[in-house]
């Protein structure tokens, strides 16, 4: 009853605020253009940055962009607006009227009475030029200018929306997200090589140090480090909520200076308790991949078609069979068979008990007809000591899925509930110690569960066949480069 | 007309997937508590721990949870079920039937044909017991384990939906999320002690050397640090997209342990572009303060009872007054006005020109009955160098908001956009050379512009009544401690 009064007040409350901001404020070319039925005679305020400028006799043509779309809006002022100020890439202000436009494909223009430039941009030190298709390897050399290109600008809408869309999959089906946290003491779970933190002052560690009475070497302690899963901690809250996910920074300090390798990346990793199989985990991925690529698809037609165009011709086709194809399952041992048929193609001989090299997975996934493969039923020596035993002395329940392009998109298991197993695993490995709190897990209700996670910017790559990952991710970081 | 084909094929196998899993897999309590009407006489799967038995002569009542939602299932058994395994705490599987059920506030229950204990639990070593409430100091010391407590259960899924409700607010208004980067090389923003970042193993730094041909200190040849803040990047994305936000991770190595720091905590940063007063950026603050609060009070009121009732007695009612009040604004001058009436009252003498102490910051709340306060127009010197000049050579355009019981809440500001100006600023602070790039956004079409930023742990103990953040988080970390 509490609620419902308050909910009625506040949406008046709220109304009446957005209204007031739309009427004072300037408009976005996002509301503009996606107004139905078109606002024409309505006055307003517009600002944003010149992409274009035409200047005839009677006429000033600009194309204005915002950056809240990749449309731009056509604005038609008189020849005395066009000041020396008003260049490309210059940011202006413009008050006029919206009337039907004569432009095909857009069906307003605003007629500007006042125009004014707010931010000039000298055109010749600007690193964009009107009208030229400045090449991913080029815009690179900017990270802080290269939102003001159409293909990256796109990328991030993109990207913003491909987040909200996978958030929007977990939470509909009732997953709990959690942060798991960044800086870890898990050091020894080995997927990777590890960046290490401490205070960059010494002092701090020595008010620590003063403030607890003992001298510690460590602002923790104890070694602390950049997460390289969340998995572990997924594992926790699992063993509580059920089902669970993490969106967030990984990192690896790694020398790689590949097209599909960051040392900072997003992964999207979730937890499930109760499951049964592998399939049990990967029905949820096959749907992971399909609803929110299906969404992207609906919600950012123009930006999505700025890169089938221009950047990846062809790669519609690649993700729509992704889209429309039910994924192969097959095993790590029927892989190897299938991949021995063929040794000869490879540089790498295709061995059980070794792992899947690049070209193993580009065969594989060109094998299945360019559809996405899961390789389950992995050896066990080639996965981590959470995978849950197969009981064949031989082989675990981890898998991959391989995808077009990309290959390596997902890695996912059952974990090992059962604690004798768990504990022996650990013993073998001389880490038991440390693993204390992941064996209480399995001391205290424990329940059959399992997981994966997915690489955002290879997710990326995959559906806009983008080819370097440094193009899909705001401010890339690998070794030697860590700009702003 | 692709993309309908596209949506309409695949809604068909999404349903007929999803169908399936419903089908085939164990139901969650969340599901079958909201399903309506209820699903009486259907036969199910079900799985959890075990929260409470009382066993009877000819019957056996188990309260079963999921994690899904607060709330328990009753099971309704056969005293031959009751094994020894069948504690509290242990995990079981149950196959049984929906029947209408006698107990008050619960419409079914489940008539049990098959339980199994799938996980046991040692009841004595388990260190919550059935039935008694643990303070959350004594549950706290267990951050592998609390989760399976009803209250850090709740915490958690409150936690996740106010994070989807901040998101839903700031796209629903057209703004774009960047992942702004963890790493970054700007060193001297002075928002507090950084964490500095390196590979664990040296190995990898020779590598990087050999790899390169010349020696290097540091893996990104620079020194490198984990962010304090993700506001200048966002300014480099608000000068192409017009408006951006962050939800992330940010860091700083101070030794404060206090009820209100942490070592890692997450950030809500938004930063527009187009701004014209201090005005329009406490207005969107203003609105995502209440807008999320309000869909988090109807998606969760379960959850928030429990905080209600038992974790913050009267809190509902502060949370009632934010969001029915119009925050207050004054401006820093006139709150030393005020403050300086009540000196008596205060350790620290409130002076002008000096920053505002939590206890200046309580008064001030207090003073405005217990309301949201922002104060405005800051002396410069309290505030970082990219805040906006007012030209009064003494106050600059740069607020926080306070609220009651936590003090500040979000910081923000115009930025300075007009490119003499900030270089003067830099130049005098001696940081012009790092910040070229910084300057660049101001010489290639600056427009006005302005931002705040959030700590979301501060906004879950002001929504919630927590008085400490350690209990807002799922792994918190803080001096001395870095558990797994």
């Amino acid at each position: 009853m509490w609620f419902w009064r308050l909910k009625t007040s506040l949406s008046v409350s709220f109304r009446h605020i957005r209204k007031c901001t739309t009427y004072t404020k300037a408009r976005q070319i996002w509301e503009i253009i996606s107004s139905k039925p078109p606002e024409n005679g309505v006055p307003l305020k517009l600002q944003g940055w010149v992409r274009s400028i035409r200047s005839q006799k009677e006429v000033l043509f600009l194309h204005l962009n915002d950056g809240s779309c990749l449309a731009n809006l056509q604005v038609v002022g008189t020849p005395d607006m066009g000041t020396s100020d008003l260049t490309f890439g210059s940011a202006v202000h413009v008050e006029g009227r919206l009337l039907p436009s004569a432009h095909p494909g857009q069906e307003v223009e605003l007629h500007a009475d006042r125009l004014e430039v707010i931010g000039p941009c000298n055109a010749k030190e600007f690193p964009f030029k009107a009208k030229k298709r400045h090449t991913m390897e080029y815009t690179r050399q900017f990270p802080h200018l290269r939102a003001r290109t159409n293909s990256f600008a796109a990328l991030l809408r993109i990207r913003s929306q491909a987040t909200s869309a996978i958030h929007k999959f977990f939470q509909d089906q009732g997953y709990v997200e959690v942060h798991t946290p960044v800086i870890s003491s898990n050091d020894c779970e080995g997927a990777g090589e590890l960046f290490q933190v401490e205070p960059a002052s010494s002092t701090v560690l020595k008010e620590i140090s003063e403030d607890s009475g003992k001298e510690t070497k460590h602002f923790f302690d104890v070694p602390a480090f950049l997460t390289v899963s969340g998995q572990l901690q997924l594992e926790v809250m699992a063993s509580a909520l059920s089902r669970v996910y993490v969106f967030g920074p990984t990192f690896r300090a790694e020398k790689s200076l590949g097209r599909r390798h960051l040392s900072e990346f997003y992964m999207v990793e979730a937890e499930l308790a109760f499951t049964q199989t592998q399939e049990d985990v990967m029905e949820v991925i096959e749907m992971m991949v399909k609803q929110p690529t299906e969404q992207i698809l609906a919600s950012c037609p123009d930006d999505l078609h700025l890169f089938y165009k221009f950047v990846s011709p062809g790669h519609r086709e690649v993700v729509e069979k992704i889209l429309t194809s039910k994924f192969i399952r097959m095993t790590y041992t029927e892989a190897i068979d299938i991949l021995r048929k063929h040794s000869e193609n490879f540089k790498f001989r295709p061995e059980w008990g070794h792992d899947l090299q690049k070209e193993h997975e580009r065969h594989l996934v060109r094998h299945c007809g360019s559809v996405p493969v899961f390789v389950t039923d992995f050896p066990r020596d080639l996965k981590p000591f959470y995978a849950r035993d197969n009981g064949d002395d031989k082989t675990v329940a981890a898998f991959d899925l391989l995808v077009p392009e990309v290959g390596e998109l997902f890695g996912g298991s059952l974990r090992e509930e059962r604690l004798e197993t768990l504990q022996d695993r650990l013993d073998r490995l001389g880490l038991s110690s440390s693993y204390q709190w992941y064996l209480d897990l399995r001391r205290y209700g424990s329940v059959p569960h399992g997981g994966f996670g997915m690489g955002f910017e290879r997710y990326l790559q995959c559906i806009l066949g983008v080819p370097h990952i440094r193009d899909v991710i705001p401010f890339p970081r690998f070794p030697h480069s860590c700009k702003m």
